[in-house]
């Protein structure tokens, strides 16, 4: 697994990912894709997200704070990106703490998206289990959170990857743990969310959305880890974090440490 | 009056503050909140604003930019933070100078908010007195609008906190002038709407309201006399602040200049 | 052609901007009026959007995630800003690469805006002309562009601005570029849109808006080459680029770069 060639694909050839994200996390998102090297862009209206679906890179769809339409414009950019064979991507924000988004992520996790990705409550939630969330924030443990992960991966045939302390990214036959650290993004709005996005385009560029998924989550890791080093508090570090994209090599990956768990 | 413990309050219970915010600000609320040890939680989704507005420990309306449907999501959270016992805070943005929003504003003000809060312009205005807004930005002294922020505070029982050179804090009896130098927050978007959002924290933390905004207030502009002291403009200036509003000891309210006014 | 004094004219008067923008740039677009020494607003709902354009100095027209309803606030918009004679800027992002707003924008096109700024892309498709956009990002030269602009110009007896490289600046009879180093505002999100709203800020204050496009392309240049020494990656860049815009002095303009090209 050559994590690094997956990361020099991502900024070489530059993916377009077309985000249906939350009003809070937009402006931090579009600039960490353009400071990893993407190219984002966002659309929510319905007759224009389907299209667009088809043209992008990959697609994300984030269920932060969706209006009525739109939900309507992520329906019809799943449909889309699942008829063209676009991947995309279901970041179920706050998943069992709302009940409109509760139903509306169950119902399009059906529809193939490449990768979940969520902090433990939230795939916990989504596999239907007991979760402890009370809002955005996660309050259970990544390792309490593999089962259900397991789960979503193998029902909806999907990558799946829970953020925390180490993150895990899962499939239906592997599970690896991603050892960053990640405190600082844990001190800013948006760190998850535009991790998504940033997921979304690595996947783009790669044939195993698996590998691709870890790829995206070591280096976002480390250039968090640089950050954290260039900040002296979370406002210095979110814009610390951005220059850390793009200062960050994907040659650095070859030293990112992350461990295969044997799959239970 | 011990504002420093409602500040250690703040920190330790972490408040779940939900907001129905506007556009500009949803993201630096977010950072202001998570910066000052709150957490930060959104959505403008009528069917999940009832039942979060149930769960939260506070909620933010602030009408910078509503759509209808936020209207409509608005409406449900606080009648049903009002019927659950959640405090619920109102900034009445640019009321008085846009016609929809202000019709709205002095409707929901009727329900029970904890606290308005507001530049002298939108609260000269939401009381229904000649302001001179022609935007979001006051136009007029906060010393102008003391006795209609205690006509407010009078008529629908609540506090009121008028954003200025110096603050007001007023409720039916009392009336405290803050006096830090905040003119750092006055060169950024989002300094009084995020300060809505951190006072909704600090009241759900703390029984009296007029105490916990005096404490909001204080805690803010001592962080914004930091940011000013660390930043050489104001984009620096909203780095340096976030950076500032985490570092800030609670017990630096200790030294916090206000006075207190005769109510005439 | 005294360019700096436009600048000096906009510090003095602190244009009331109105913007109709995206959600991506929302906030960077306030921050860079304030900045810059405007005074920003934002409403995108129908019943407020009209109103307001009567009362703002100069408005602006973004079409960068536009919902069903701002549509609405803009076509309202658009309408009571030429009935009552206030400057409006078309921004028409993504036009060509996505349908709707490419509908939307050549109809309200023709409701005689002061500029129409965008970048070669946006231009050439809004121009009817072939494109080689893949999203917001240009794919097209600003010189391949100019017979467009000029197009667009006569057309609609308004200024265009094709931003890239050098900046063109076009109307019925004149071609100006304009040569700064802005390499850092691609680097991130909303460079292109902010700069329209700072172009109605310098149309709202000077008779001429091609001298004020002018004005505004070269101040938000000089200040771009600032950020860029001040900074060390994209993220600093943003921040830089806020400072240096509060920085920068109208003076400072007399040593701009610009040449008028023949207008074949």
């Amino acid at each position: 697994m050559a994590l690094h060639a997956v990361a020099q694909e991502y900024r070489q050839q530059s993916p377009l990912v077309f985000c249906l994200t939350n009003t809070v996390v937009t402006n931090f998102t579009a600039n960490v894709l353009l400071a990893s090297g993407a190219s984002p862009a966002m659309t929510d209206l319905p007759g224009e997200a389907g299209p667009f679906a088809k043209a992008a890179s990959a697609v994300l769809v984030n269920l932060g704070t969706p209006s009525t339409e739109q939900l309507a414009a992520m329906e019809e950019a799943v449909q889309s990106a699942s008829a063209a064979g676009t991947p995309w991507i279901l970041d179920p924000v706050a998943v069992g703490a709302l009940p409109v988004r509760t139903d509306f992520a169950r119902r399009i996790a059906r529809q193939r998206p490449a990768l979940i990705r969520g902090n433990a409550s939230e795939i916990l939630a989504l596999a239907g289990r007991q979760s402890a969330s009370r809002g955005v924030d996660a309050l259970d443990d990544v390792s309490a959170a593999l089962a259900a992960g397991r789960d979503l991966a193998q029902q909806h045939d999907c990558v799946v990857a829970i953020s925390g302390q180490s993150d895990a990214i899962i499939d239906a036959t592997r599970t690896v743990l991603v050892h960053t650290n990640g405190i600082g993004l844990t001190r800013i709005t948006g760190g998850g969310c535009a991790l998504g996005a940033f997921c979304a385009g690595m996947i783009a560029v790669h044939d195993d959305p698996f590998e691709a998924a870890i790829a995206a989550h070591g280096f976002y890791g480390l250039a968090a880890e640089k950050a954290l080093k260039n900040s002296t508090g979370p406002g210095s570090f979110a814009v610390a974090f951005i220059d850390a994209l793009s200062a960050t090599d994907p040659e650095e990956l070859k030293t990112l440490k992350h461990e295969e768990l044997n799959h239970a």
